[in-house]
Order: C-alpha cells, then sequence, then structure tokens
C-alpha cells in the first residue's frame, strides 16, 4: 500500500508554454477537514524532499497538529513521485522534461485542494526551503485566502548569490561525462558524488564543522561524513530530477508572472498574511539578511532567526532543538 | 627578461619524507636591504598567485615602501614558476609531484633570505590567503625572527569547514574524466570551468552578488562573469598544480611539526610577534569567527575585520577601499 495518493491533474499549460501531459501531484493529507474547512494548512516539500520529509512538524499535540487541522502535503514536481524527469513517459521525458516554476506547482496544488477537498482558504502556509518559496508564492497569488505564512530557511525570490551556489552544484554534476547531456545509461557516479561532496561545504555551517555535529548522527570522521552522508544522499537522486528542482529554484520569483510582471515589491506588498520568516542564523545559501531585506516588504511580518549553528538545516528535521524553535513559532501564529 | 630570481634549493626533505630534487624557489624583492639588514618584510604569495599578484602593497610611498623597506615575495611552491607538478621532470611531476606542506615552503624562504641575502630576521611577515597561513607559520617557527604579523582573510591552520570546502573543488575539477587521475593529455576543460563555477559562490559574498559588483569590473551580467572571469581563470590554470596547492591548503596547521607536535595551543602561544589579523567580514571560508578564535590564542594579537562585502576577495587586490584599509594597518604596525 503506497503512504499516498495522487492528484492527476491532466494537461496543464506551464508558464513556460509547454504542456505538462498526464499530469500528477503525489500528496498525503495528515488530520480531517472540518465542515467549515477553514482548519486547512499546506505545508509544502524542500529539494528533492517527498511528503515524509515534513512528517517532523506533524501528529497529535505537535505543531502541526492532527487533532485540530487538516494538513496538505504536495510533493514538489520533479521530486521523482510527482510527475518528474524519471517517470515521464517519452518524449517529454527526463533531459525533454519542460522547466517547471514554483508557480505551476502552487496552481496545481490550489487545483488539488478546490478538486478534491474543496478548500479554498488555508490557514497557514509554511514550508522549509523551497517549500518556503511555495509557502511565499501562495501568499503573493492567493492573498486573501492565506491567513498566516511561515517561511522558514527560504525565500520569495532566489537571491544572486543562491543562485551562483547552484550554479556550482549543476556544473559538479554535469562535468561528468557519464551524464551525456542528460541521457545518461547509468546514474553519473563520479557527478553525483562531486556535486554531494560541493554541498557538504553549504548545507552546514562553520561552526556545524567546528563542532564536529555530524558525530552525534554516528559519523566517525569527517570523510566519513562527506562519503557516509552526502555521497550516500546523492547516489539515491536521479540527476535529471535535481537538474529539473534547481531549475524551478534558481527561477523562483513570486512575482515573475502575469499578475506581476516582475514588480517584486508589488508582489510582497500583496501579502496579507500574517508572516513569520525564519532563516537559520548561520544558513549560508539563504542568509538571514535577504530574509530581512523580504520581511521590510511585507505588510505583517516578523523576522525570528533561528539560533542554531546547523546552518541551512536549521529548521529542516536535523535538529531537535530547531524543530521546537519552529514549532514554537507555528503554534504562537496558529493562536492569533 | 624575466621579472623574477630563482633560488636553486637542491634536493631538500620534505615533511612527508619524500624528497623534492633540485628544488627552485622564484622570487622578487623590491626595495633595498640596509646594512644593518633589519628592515626585511616576507611577504608571501596566495593561492595560485604569483609574486607578480602581489605588488599592490609595494611601492615608493606605499604600505610596504620600497623607499624604506627590502621586500620578499617568495613564489608558493605549485604555482607553476616554483617547483610545481607542471616544470618538475619525470619521475616526480604532474600526479606523482610530493606533497609540500606549509612549513616546508617557509623552511625554503627561510634559507633563500639566509643564503642569498644573510638575513635572519624579519620587520614584518604578511600574506592574504595563503599568503597568511605562511605568514603564520613564520611567526610560529621562528618566533624570535619575526617581529610582526598581518594575517590577511586568512588562517593559522584551515578549519574542518575550510577544508569541505576545498574538497567541493577537488570533486568538481577531478569528475571530469579527462583529468585522468592527473595524467591528462589536454586540460580537463569541464572540471576546470566546474571548479570555476563552484568557487565563484565561495570567493565573493551574498551582497556582493546582490548589488551586482562585478560590473564595476566590465562584465555584463551573471553569466558573463561566471564565464568570463571565473571559467577564464581557471582554464589558465594546471589542474595539477591546483590539487597540489589545494593539498598545501587543507593540511595548513602551525603545529603539525616535530617542534610542536600538533599542539595548537603551544604553536600560537608561542608567536611573539606583534599581530593583526584580519579577515574579511563576509569571507565564507575564512570566516572572522575563526579568526577570533585564533587571535585569543595569541600573545600580542588584534582583530580587525576588513568592513566589506567582497567576501574573500577584501584583502586581496580587488577593492581599492580594502587595500586602503589594509594599508592603514600595515602602516600602523610597522611604525609600533
Amino acid at each position: 500500500m503506497p503512504d499516498f495518493s495522487i492528484f492527476n491533474a491532466g494537461p496543464i499549460v506551464l508558464q513556460s508554454g509547454l504542456t505538462l501531459r498526464d499530469t500528477k501531484i503525489v500528496y498525503k493529507t495528515h488530520g480531517q477537514l472540518n465542515t467549515k474547512k477553514d482548519n486547512a494548512i499546506l505545508f509544502a516539500t524542500r529539494f528533492y524532499g517527498t511528503h515524509r520529509d515534513n512528517e517532523y512538524l506533524i501528529g497529535p499535540g505537535r505543531a502541526l497538529d492532527t487533532n485540530r487541522y487538516f494538513i496538505m502535503v504536495p510533493d514538489l514536481i520533479g521530486n521523482g513521485l510527482s510527475s518528474s524527469p524519471s517517470n515521464t513517459p517519452p518524449p517529454f521525458d527526463r533531459a525533454r522534461f519542460p522547466d517547471v516554476t514554483i508557480l505551476d506547482n502552487v496552481r496545481l496544488q490550489r487545483r488539488l485542494l478546490l478538486e478534491v477537498f474543496g478548500v479554498e482558504r488555508l490557514a497557514l502556509a509554511l514550508g522549509w526551503s523551497m517549500g518556503a518559496q511555495q509557502a511565499f508564492q501562495w501568499a503573493a497569488i492567493y492573498p486573501s485566502d492565506v491567513e498566516r505564512l511561515i517561511a522558514i530557511a527560504g525565500s520569495a525570490r532566489t537571491s544572486p548569490h543562491n543562485f551562483v551556489f547552484l550554479e556550482g552544484m549543476k556544473a559538479a554534476l554535469t562535468a561528468d561525462v557519464d551524464w551525456r547531456g542528460g541521457w545518461y545509461i547509468n546514474p553519473p557516479q563520479r557527478g553525483l558524488r562531486a556535486m554531494a561532496r560541493c554541498w557538504a561545504g553549504w548545507a552546514l555551517s562553520q561552526a556545524y564543522y567546528r563542532q564536529q555535529c555530524y558525530k552525534d548522527w554516528g559519523y566517525s570522521s569527517l570523510e566519513d561524513f562527506l562519503v557516509g552522508f552526502w555521497e550516500g544522499l546523492f547516489l539515491n537522486r536521479d540527476a535529471n530530477n535535481m537538474l529539473c528542482q534547481i531549475w524551478t529554484w534558481q527561477h523562483c520569483d513570486l512575482s515573475a508572472n502575469e499578475i506581476y510582471f516582475g514588480d517584486f515589491e508589488l508582489a510582497m506588498g500583496a501579502i496579507r498574511a500574517k508572516t513569520i520568516v525564519m532563516p537559520g542564523a548561520t544558513d549560508l545559501y539563504f542568509p538571514s539578511e535577504d530574509s530581512a531585506i523580504e520581511v521590510s516588504l511585507i505588510k505583517q511580518a516578523e523576522l525570528r532567526p533561528i539560533p542554531s549553528i546547523w546552518g541551512h538545516y536549521a529548521g529542516g528535521a536535523a535538529n531537535p532543538l530547531d524543530v521546537a524553535f519552529v514549532e514554537q513559532a507555528i503554534r504562537e501564529l496558529l493562536s492569533t
């Protein structure tokens, strides 16, 4: 038995003008929708994450309390479960999978909630990392239907430096001749491992490595961590799926559409949700200074950095103290 | 006419136990040694830098004033001019070039100064980045012969996070099948370009990219900068030479020798030089927090971060405001 459901969205025309045929959005819900349908929360997924990776905040008595809320976790396109380069039939498969934006995803999530559950309004939209990018987009594109917003270690628009960081990741992956322009026969092992070793320096902070926090995860040395955790993680990922989501990430801009025409301040100013933006205090690719700029453009927003040495991983499931800090913010915001 | 001299150091036994035969250290001097031989300054070179890259602080009336000081700029082993994988004859050439430490370099620089110039004491040892690593090593290994020390955007020991950053760079370079384990026939273009794109995110800060400072250098867009500056820079570099110097960099630890036996605090405590440590305030791989830790271990040291958005490039030749800030510190220290 799969642990998820599938929303068959049929053919959809993407922002790029291409049509994604037989579009599938995998999702999982937790808790019960009430009769007023006013207890829905959307908890978007991160880069290469699935609905399973979001369970760390969900449960009876947790911040996303299944006794009170109906929590929708939709899988981001390109994650290997929802429509992805790896599971789409020719001719739009693999290296020919079309470019998909955050807004394309959000519109599909909106349809899923409306068509399957009749949900129009969200009590809260939230997410970590690329999940935060989706939550921001929700709040800007459906401002009257998103009451609250929590963006954890993510941005409303990908910063130029973040874009450059991702250029490096792509270059490391695709330097491997076995990548073959996306038409690989076997996984491009060297490229996947190189990308993993490059990512390792970005995702966790200087202090994390200085304090050897990886030993708490059972890794006996730095090299053991680089191979055992990082290379192991990336070897389980499909190269084209990652490149698909990196494209989505790099082009994230909640104003890049026919509503806001690239007017970022206008789009940010349109957000009506009560908002808490929670960068990791030591995040190297979604730094607090970027979040501070974005908070200044939202009407009712608070900047609340996560006081953590876990770099970008602060606010993910990695560190219990950070999770508790995030849960506290969610509880506060939901009580208003 | 070459713009440099060569110190033929003969065969030397390295810390690794291997012998580097016919060792050559390229160097350039500026200004005149006085009769007391007490006006010598050692200005060490950075990763893949040469003596030419250090001219930005040297000249009549500059902080390193050629009217007053005798300035020695020795080229780091592996830079393509001093003994390097690219210029050493078989069988110790290319991928078989032996591992060389910062201390191996410093001992050769000491011999050069003594044997060619009769210089025993330094009025100042300084350097940027890997140059700072050499300056730290000088001050710890010859404490009574280094009066002053300025370490710009560098460390006495490579931090674990900095080590991980370099692991990523190596992995990106060597993911290219054309690298052939170091026995490349043609330069590994994809690997060099991948490494360049990865390095681009590390060397300059989030704010640098946000403010598009690359436009001041004549690059018309972000991609123009990534190809025109970064890929262009790395295509001119020899892969084995870079890997040689990265090994040196990763293993930098001024206590990793038979004097201090890895007792880092002892080695730092041995430094007698009046010291100013100048991290770039936004440096992502030699962050100020690491410098603060190192400063706390030195008897007479001041932490003076360079208030700059130029990331690691602060303190290099890139930005005139940063250069002026560094020159001010040099002048102050030399006047004591």
